[in-house]
């Protein structure tokens, strides 16, 4: 049976690097291992008054509640996360018993300024501590989208990153497995 | 010449004690001071396709390039922060220059669980530095929203968190005079 | 065989409520498990240009390396981490391999102000990450020593400090052998 | 009469390049500044049980106390503070009414991989919220040691390095002015 991962990235730019990561992700998989991405569209902000789930965020909580693990492509806006990833996680962690989330294995990956989004990732770890996530402590994936290595599409082009994203995805699916209760 | 704040709450509920925290600051405003509450129901997500400012964005940025300081209200959603309180500093910080946001005084506060969003608070003092904004250090304001304190509305009713609203608006001001570049 | 647990407060204080809190957690010990409590005493900084270990952090390298879990008792001082126990963390990452630390499993607790110290277990949470500690998500315990639960010398008094740290024991058993790699 | 500094290294080897920053800022001081740089090798860890301060640590307290304001050379162990460099705050934070930091400016600045000491950076920013200090936001000085520009003493011989800590000075002291009380 296969290991499901499940891909989230926090930009909505159609040429994001964060959202390259993912798609880089996809072609690096282990066997018996599956990574569909969310798509975060017409995802709205979460708010306490509405009464029924908005359907792009019924799509995408059904994609969380099926994987086995998270992998989150996590853009760093002004020193911290970026709003629409962290919002899908607190939509997420509104049902009951944190059951969408709750124990699972998660990967954070980035790219960004010169720091990779390593100060994005810090907030997101803390926040991993109330939803019951176990964020996996390495490899940490910091990429430098300033200093080349995606194309202008968001495409990784260099072969590092690549590696680097096929030894998170690896590390991963160990982690999970590791952890599983 | 009056001096002015704008209040701008991370939740979108109508009843939330956030915005309650808001507008008990707008009943303790000392003589000559402003303070005009941000709308942020229809501001989208930031999306670096976007070619045109969505109008609620144009209309908040407006607001906050036209105050003098900035009040936050600071809700905490999974120990970081609220994503529509986020976004609008992060749609802010994209003018050139950041000339809306750049070394302007800023004061914040939250209504939560028992840590009074302190969590959250933290995590937006972070992007306060690259945002090149200025938070008070103290009084810091964490209201334990789940301890009573608020009516069903989200209004204050406790006169302890009013006068400690009080209190951050009488420094905001004053730091805000001490730091004028 | 038992299983090992090292406790390590951050605090010097003889009458100290974070070491009380090991204590505390030496009297609620399940079945099979030990608990021996690190004396920091005569400790110090850390130093790149020490060419020989100092007797007191050889003794607590080994009580660590000995280990199969932590108990970590995190005072907070201003907003962070104590230097006390921080600093052992330094020496013991120092290891060929990490040796000392690598993959074990993490619990933290801590006495101190309103908040408990949770600003300080947040910083030492990210430390985890480079030590590739694995901290227990659940229960987080956060002591309000001002308001009682303490006696003069620093032990616990009140029942439902006792029972969150015996709870804190019995879930980091647990997850230790959850991710025994 | 002249502007004073204090510089504080957290690092206590012969040849950091922490310190070597703060040599670095010596030699870059604007007209009318001095930087009188702390000495921590003597200074214990704070412990509230002695009863009367070491001698060491009142010359350091001293040394802050008669400082204008603060530049703290960072370095970053295990994604976190330099224990040495906390502690010194912490012990500057048991004055009456916080008397030897209160509302003074700091600048920071580290030396260390390829973050250049911003995980402990921040760390610090927090703890500067409650000691009620006001950290300078840019420019933010963080130098990568691994990649060269200091030499074996730990001096700083890239001249890009000198020009990021005369900026830095400069901006410290043009900051101090704006927020004296």
């Amino acid at each position: 049976m296969a290991f499901k991962l499940v891909g989230i990235s926090g930009s909505l730019r159609k040429a994001s690097c964060n959202s390259g990561l993912l798609r880089a992700a996809q072609e690096a998989l282990p066997a018996g291992v599956t990574l569909e991405i969310a798509d975060l569209t017409d995802v709205p902000f979460y708010n306490g008054d509405l009464t029924e789930k908005p359907a792009a965020v019924k799509r995408v909580l059904a994609q969380i509640g099926a994987a086995d693990a998270l992998l989150l492509a996590c853009p760093e806006y002004n020193y911290s996360v970026a709003p629409a990833l962290k919002n899908i996680l607190d939509w997420a962690s509104r049902e009951p018993d944190n059951a969408l989330l709750a124990e699972k294995a998660v990967g954070l990956m980035g790219a960004g300024g010169g720091m990779g989004t390593s100060r994005s990732q810090y907030h997101l770890r803390q926040s991993c501590v109330f939803l019951n996530l176990h964020p996996l402590n390495k490899p940490e994936v910091f990429s430098n989208a300033f200093a080349g290595g995606f194309d202008a599409a968001g495409n990784v082009t260099d072969p590092k990153i690549r590696e680097q994203v096929a030894g998170l995805v690896e590390a991963l699916v160990v982690w999970a497995g590791r952890i599983k209760a």
